[in-house]
């Protein structure tokens, strides 16, 4: 009987769990709608037998490697921060394990810069996953979402990174500021609106004007209305990579949604940088180095 | 019979209006919460009569001269803005007159900068009772809160002006973003964390990764709870001033109440400015400046 490993990745708002196979391909995959949010204090272990037990019982060497919130301190079991620099095998080396050693959670990542500390828990697997789709030279990943993070490798250690609050921001001007009386039901995607703010996010004056602006050029009807979410977009987004200091020639990894990827690419190409997307779909391949890291994947039985 | 000057400051909240005598000395006040969310459609004109009718049947050579939303598009009739460079002697002579000629309405403002407007509406005023009250060498005032306004002034001209969405901005994190987990219910004001808020504002990073900041100084405990609130309020403010370019000696005037003329007071200072609050008792005198330049103050008659 070979052994098998069950990715888990468990998120906010929900559950998704892979059982992988040799050499790490999927075999089978679930998902649902089962996140920290859901899940009451206590009910981890029921949720996930209800979730995988029926996948589980057929393969008796199982083993369960997870990540995400569940290793928070509102999750299953708090797992630890690993300080930066840290590597694939600095991870494996941290697991928190729990149920006899048969689960075991990723630990987060922490890294500090100026006196703040920065953390990264659930996307430090995604790293892992993405670095055996890099090409030569790209030693900067971004990772866009709600908390977009920006990280520096040094060949396959991941140096230090920084987390901007975009997407949560975004959605806040969006829906719940003065901003959103401005803005239409629902948005177009408007390419050149975006690259407008982007553009404009460029220029002196800082966020918190330039945010106005969308206000004020809908009032003069300079902005027509379809455009002003993919321009907002842009300003935030735009907002996000002028801080970064993006270097022209940079080369720069996406690892997100489609949507998000292209938005990225659009956006650091027009500052000069050498963006290439990797799409999202790394985080088996992370959980499968981290395995391979512990050793988990070796001694298979026929 | 003198002549009275019915000063209206009608905002989005409230409506606040003072019978003003001669030299423009406040004879009565009087504050209603009626502002543009409360008063229908068509329903201005009744609310005005309810408020100061008793008052007003005294004096039957009063005018009413009004400021603030009351002139928005969705006020009682719509003021047009007045472009900036612009003086006391412009506004009153695009005052939006209404009721023959007994009402009237202050315009706004309108500047742009990089293809950008910006716009201003009841600050004018504010800015016009402000003049007499500046020092020589007082060229840059700031009027802080939900919607910040910077004023560049040469002489008694507004040249430009520029609108930051600090205070808003400041209140959706505060309640309605993930942030808002790590704050107690009930913000203390702590000024060294203020402080500590508006230095990190300077340094590189940029605000949508210093914002990410507060909830991982929590994370570790490095940022006591009652710290927090006044921790966040320092980092949108000081945002506010870097994207402000404050020049060390600059002199500044503050125009608002008097917890946000010391909240950017310290900020200020901090960074080398000369900051001197003014209080926010101008609109009352603003109202009369521009009524005199309209000449609504001659002719009184006994």
């Amino acid at each position: 009987m070979k052994r098998r490993l069950l990715a888990v990745d468990w998120g906010t708002s929900s559950l998704r769990g892979a059982l992988l196979g040799d050499g790490g391909q999927v075999l089978e995959e679930l998902q649902r709608p089962m996140g920290l949010l859901q899940v009451s204090p206590g009910g981890w272990q029921a949720a996930f037998d209800e979730a995988f037990g029926p996948w589980l019982s057929a393969w008796p060497q199982w083993r369960a490697l997870m990540c995400g919130m569940v290793g928070s301190r509102q999750g299953w079991v708090e797992a630890p921060y690993l300080d930066c620099p840290a590597d694939v095998r600095g991870l494996a080396s941290k697991l928190q394990v729990l149920r006899e050693g048969r689960h075991a959670i990723v630990p987060g990542l922490r890294c500090e810069a100026d006196g703040v500390p920065d953390v990264m828990r659930g996307e430090e697997t995604q790293v892992a996953g993405a670095l055996s789709s890099l090409q030569p030279g790209e030693a900067t990943l971004v990772l866009p979402g709600t908390h977009s993070k920006w990280v520096r490798l040094r060949g396959e250690r991941v140096e230090s990174f920084a987390t901007h609050m975009t997407g949560e921001c975004f959605a806040l001007w969006r829906r719940h500021s003065l901003l959103s009386r401005s803005l239409p039901e629902k948005d177009a995607w408007r390419p050149e609106a975006f690259d407008a703010g982007v553009r404009r996010a460029q220029q002196p004056g800082g966020l918190l004007h330039h945010l106005f602006g969308v206000r004020s050029l809908s009032l003069f009807e300079r902005l027509p209305e379809e455009d002003r979410g993919s321009y907002l977009s842009g300003l935030v987004i735009g907002e996000e990579l002028r801080a970064q200091q993006i270097a022209p020639g940079l080369k720069v990894a996406i690892v997100g949604s489609d949507a998000l990827c292209e938005r990225y690419a659009r956006a650091l190409q027009q500052l000069g940088a050498q963006p290439r997307a990797l799409g999202d779909d790394v985080t088996w391949r992370g959980l499968w180095a981290v395995a391979q890291a512990a050793g988990w994947t070796e001694g298979e039985t026929e």
